[in-house]
């Protein structure tokens, strides 16, 4: 296979911008197409029955750039609908936010009790706990859906006392349980990891699912011989179902960087 | 026409719940057909193209219940595509919450100046100031988008200290404009009515748009003669796009009563 051919990477929105720019750190020399389906985000509170649907049609999206592995960095698509995306790309790697975290995760706790927060449907379907339980049954898996994480991430409200107090009102219970570990299942949660991290606690080992799917894309692709030799950066290409008010600004909140030219599709 | 034929009423999701609410106060002996689009909701933070193209499907799909009026329940839609609604409806007639808002706030204000809140989009639109101003060109309309007031709605915290120190976060700038008015251009809002009128303080009339249209489409059927001469009340016959998680804890909590059937169409 030409290794020159991107990695794909999809999400509901703009959430997974939090996987390309851990998949820029940890590969930096490798083309990424990354596609938003902003039109029909959020995915979370949706039935299974749409989700599998939209899966389908994010991928097939990344298919017309040949990519050489396809990353998917939505944690509700992860959850329930992988093989929807395994059976639309051919015989190319997919891999998922959610194996991933939950691999990282049962590598990192000690006490096998592990805390999981995401949208309602990622908790709801708890796939996470799915996951870690056939890495190691005996780990404890403790969950809880945080619904407003991502819309005070979006507001940029990373530090205001709301934010704190919304993060109370989420993490108390979990904070209870005694985990020794907490995954971040959804990809916007980076951006409030600091709040998340102060409420949480000392002593908790805090596991991003965007890093840990970058070091699994990046074991993977050296195993099978297939990273990018050049050693040039790619700006990555762009491409969203519908532009969104304050895209810029939200870019820049995720990426830290300038918005490059996007492209519109349709789905 | 056939005054037992239904009101037909959408929007983005469910929100529009609060005009159903509405309309069956002021006139409680017609049929409601709702659509909600769920698979697609929020309409909020999406450009105006894919509005139009979503309002003229929403419009196909309550045409097939041969409605005797549709109200568009949805702000992003009255702001941005009522046109379209207008265009795929023949000649019935359509109202909006944003005009019938606007309407009844110009009634009220007495020292011309209001504020309104709404979504990105509304605000960005700048509608609600256009159809005022319309109204009477001397009025000072000062808007602020609030986004988190729906995700806290939805998440039931009417009364958490977070909900209100969000509410402080919106609307001290516009508390310190000197409105009397204040229009809460959002169907989710009237859930947070209580915190928003405590913030925003003694002294300002809060206009719910709900409340409004439904004021509005009684007059409206009423004048051409299309009240149903029906005493029987009837179950709103609700039609969502994708059936979401907490759906039904939704309902109760826009409506007050349990959820009754829900038919899903495909959009």
């Amino acid at each position: 296979m030409n290794t020159e051919r991107p990695i794909g990477i999809f999400d509901s929105g703009i959430g997974g911008l939090t996987v390309v720019k851990a998949i820029q750190a940890a590969l930096p020399f490798e083309r990424i197409v990354y596609f938003g389906d902003t039109a029909r985000v959020p995915y979370g509170p949706k039935s299974q029955i749409t989700i599998r649907k939209y899966a389908a049609d994010d991928t097939a999206i990344l298919m017309r750039y040949q990519p050489k592995m396809i990353i998917v960095a939505c944690n509700t698509v992860s959850a329930l609908a992988l093989d929807v995306v395994e059976k639309s790309s051919g015989n190319i790697p997919v891999i998922g936010v959610l194996k991933s975290g939950a691999i990282l995760a049962v590598q990192v706790t000690k006490n096998n009790r592990i805390g999981v927060i995401g949208t309602q449907a990622t908790v709801c379907s708890n796939a996470y706990a799915c996951a870690i339980n056939e890495l190691d049954a005996d780990i404890e898996v403790i969950s809880k859906a945080c619904p407003l994480f991502v819309p005070l991430a979006e507001e940029g409200l990373t530090s205001h006392s709301a934010t704190r107090l919304i993060a109370e009102h989420y993490l108390t219970e979990i904070r209870q349980q005694h985990i020794d570990t907490l995954v971040l299942g959804c990809t916007h949660y980076p951006i409030l990891r600091q709040v998340i991290e102060e409420t949480i606690g000392n002593g908790i080992s805090i596991i991003d699912s965007a890093e840990a799917v970058a070091i699994r894309a990046r074991a993977l692709l050296s195993d099978s011989g297939l990273l990018n030799r050049s050693q040039k950066a790619f700006i990555p290409h762009l491409l969203v179902s519908d532009l969104p008010q304050k895209f810029s600004v939200l870019y820049q909140l995720f990426m830290g960087s300038e918005q490059p030219d996007v492209d519109l599709v349709e789905v």
